[in-house]
């Protein structure tokens, strides 16, 4: 029996690679889009489109909510499909605490799933799970990220999430040499509790990181490359499978994943 | 107060590396060497030289063996420890798995501890703990080692052993496409299972394996660096402070190390 | 002043990308397409559409003739075209050693230039060029070339020519331990001269190089990551503002480089 | 027939790989070592060891002063073995451009050779080079540099070197997203005419050079590992060798290879 599943969000550029990898799953079913601003268009594949989420619940008979829309309209869209007793698989990284915390009771009071991810990109939460284990054993970590020279900020969101969890684990310690002096002012990077975390900028690059952990005579890299939106689908799909068998909320990946050896 | 050490096989490569690690870690005392082909000879460092081990274990007060010779020998090093109550630290995958039983009885009796290591470096472990993790979620993985080109085999034994370690977690698959050809037979490297491996041996090199983790739009990537045998010496120096809490045998670094995330 | 070009074969993959980055370039300017199996469609931007690559030709006023098409095809637009004085750029590695020899007696009587280009893209060509230049100085090579696992050919073209290349600068030489032995048959890779080539393949690689040189305590590596038909723009670019400035025929996008230090 | 070496400078670390260099090379011959803090020892075999360096290039006939000392000394060591007829192979980036001058002179004059090498190993002279090269095509760069974590200076020599040689080719270009933001001070690197440099120092690493070139769809990477001073040892022996052939002062590795493609 196949799972049935509404998008939110379906023209963005997840929204569509979301469309893609659910109609080539088998065991997927897609049932409805739900597009605020769709303005009464229709559409050529005969699925429904939908301007009210409430509307939308009420009438299709769904079984998970594909949310890829902003945290802003993300959040009542979510809570109304719990309320409607439809599933909700969540991309975003927006919400605030004591929204989750509503959401969480009323996942629990359903007795269903929602999963809420940050980030559907298996490969990067691996990378920063395993940075996150191995910190126990090299104190000494540097972290280079490598993006598009069109990315505004540095260093990146998931390179500042990867610092926040090696810093859970790893013994506080001053790296480098103690004298060490910068003839060229940053060379040695941003710096977080000793940290070191160099952000690269380049035309041809698309998103990259790679975490550096020095011992005596050895060092142990973990590397993330992303090509494209597709490295989120894997994630995504993943969700729509576990999010059935669960009956309560799950706020990261990370938690959905079996990572004991 | 600090954990007494003999050191077997001090004469070897991985001895001379232990005996200065051990010297400059401030909690832990040298009190002998074990030296089957010593001959009578004495050392400057005023440290007693054993040849016969049951002697040794005897006559010094000791809390750890750290037994860096053969299997052969280190076998009857192993057993004549524990029966002293002297916990082993021995650095091989030599011993049969008849030879692992009694030492693990022993050590129950005794109730101290025994730790036997196919591989002191911590780097190395970890990318094989890892790996296998991984491997539950991306099914599509390469292996590429890299060796000094005076190395006689080919795959590592290192390599061989990932194999090992991703089989158990990873989904039959047949990988590439299917009517692949290999214009110059080889290239693409040794198979098993469906899963390719790569050696690659040049002059400058040390030992370097990468695992390669492919899955739609995105690559995982996790590498390790021996420099040389100082790599070996922080899984020791771990071992050692671990042995003194255990009351049983552990087998392998990764039943030390805490993964879970 | 622009120049005027006309793009042959602008429905293809390279075509589109082609069109983009001329209309994108300042002082370049679209004066047709020649598109054989255009069937008398019209295109929206009104610029004509030709089937007759004579007609087109004749008619049009055009500089440079940017040919994208098969190698069957190409080479008689080829010869058209710089019979009508426009001057030829062309992608392929398909004409036969007496048909270049054909275009470039045409191109000298003309005396005005013609670029056949079997890689447009600089990055690869550097690669190769530099490898030629290292194996000079590092006899001891080994290539891994990464590609998606939809390719069927291993290993890739570029590879094979970086290997050709490489031979011509190497002194030939035995490499690896003379009693090496792979337990895994293929582990060491293809072969040629001693030269060993590994092709990985995997989901989420695209076109990736990777040409290694080690020598005593030391490993030079020269690494080409092609994301995109992109990379192949900068090239038919730089071609189309010097294949204005020669007089005759050149042959591979090197030949165009100024590498000299 | 061999080449009769003297070294200068044979108790330094650098000294030392040079001794095993010359003697494991069929046609070279130690002849003598010049030890101004010799204080009158002999060594065992049987090499006479001079003090005086006036007396050593007198008494004893040799072809090569390979000089491992300090540019202080290195320059009298130098100018004398000129007059004496005695080609010098000499590895100092201390040299005064005045000084340099003054040994060109008294080469021309005695119409041999002399080779002063700020940097022997010839990986990482074709690093630079290649980067100079790769400059003229790729104006967007960035430069990583590793090494251990004991080094005082970031960036490194040669990354300072490589980035000088980048400029003498590159197009000058604001590199970057105009409004880029960096949430952690120096996360962007080092800067220099718009080139980003990074500089890691964690143990485990030796010495590590990146040069990396961004595109549209492409990237080109030049890397550069050296693992111990075996890395030097290729170049003072090509330089030996080259040293012969000249009758002029030559500046620079990069001077004695043949690089144009």
């Amino acid at each position: 029996m196949s799972i049935k599943v509404i998008i939110a969000g379906p023209r963005g550029k997840m929204g569509r690679e979301a469309i893609q990898m659910i109609e080539s799953t088998e065991h997927f079913q897609l049932v409805a889009y739900l597009d605020r601003k769709n303005k009464g268009r229709t559409n050529e594949s005969a699925i429904p489109v939908y301007e009210d989420p409430d509307k939308c619940f009420a009438e299709v008979q769904a079984d998970v909510l594909v949310d890829l829309t902003t945290p802003e309209v993300g959040f009542s869209h979510t809570e109304s499909a719990l309320k409607h007793g439809i599933r909700p698989v969540v991309g975003t990284s927006g919400f605030k605490p004591e929204e989750i915390d509503e959401l969480k009771k009323l996942a629990d009071e359903k007795k269903i799933g929602c999963i809420i991810a940050p980030n559907f990109a298996v490969g990067a939460v691996l990378l920063m799970q395993f940075a996150k284990m191995a910190a126990k054993y090299f104190p000494d970590v540097e972290i280079i990220e490598k993006h598009h020279d069109q990315k505004l900020d540095a260093p990146s969101g998931t390179a500042m999430k990867t610092l926040e969890l090696i810093k859970e684990n790893r013994t506080a310690k001053a790296q480098g040499h103690p004298n060490e002096i910068e003839t060229l002012a940053g060379a040695r990077g941003g710096e977080s509790e000793g940290i070191r975390i160099h952000s690269v900028r380049l035309p041809g690059l698309v998103a990259h990181e790679e975490v550096l952990f020095g011992g005596n005579g050895q060092l142990l890299t973990i590397k993330h490359d992303s090509m494209n939106r597709q490295s989120f689908m894997e994630g995504i799909k993943m969700s729509i499978d576990e999010v059935m068998k669960l009956d309560h909320l799950v706020y990261g990946l990370e938690n959905l994943l079996e990572l004991n050896n």
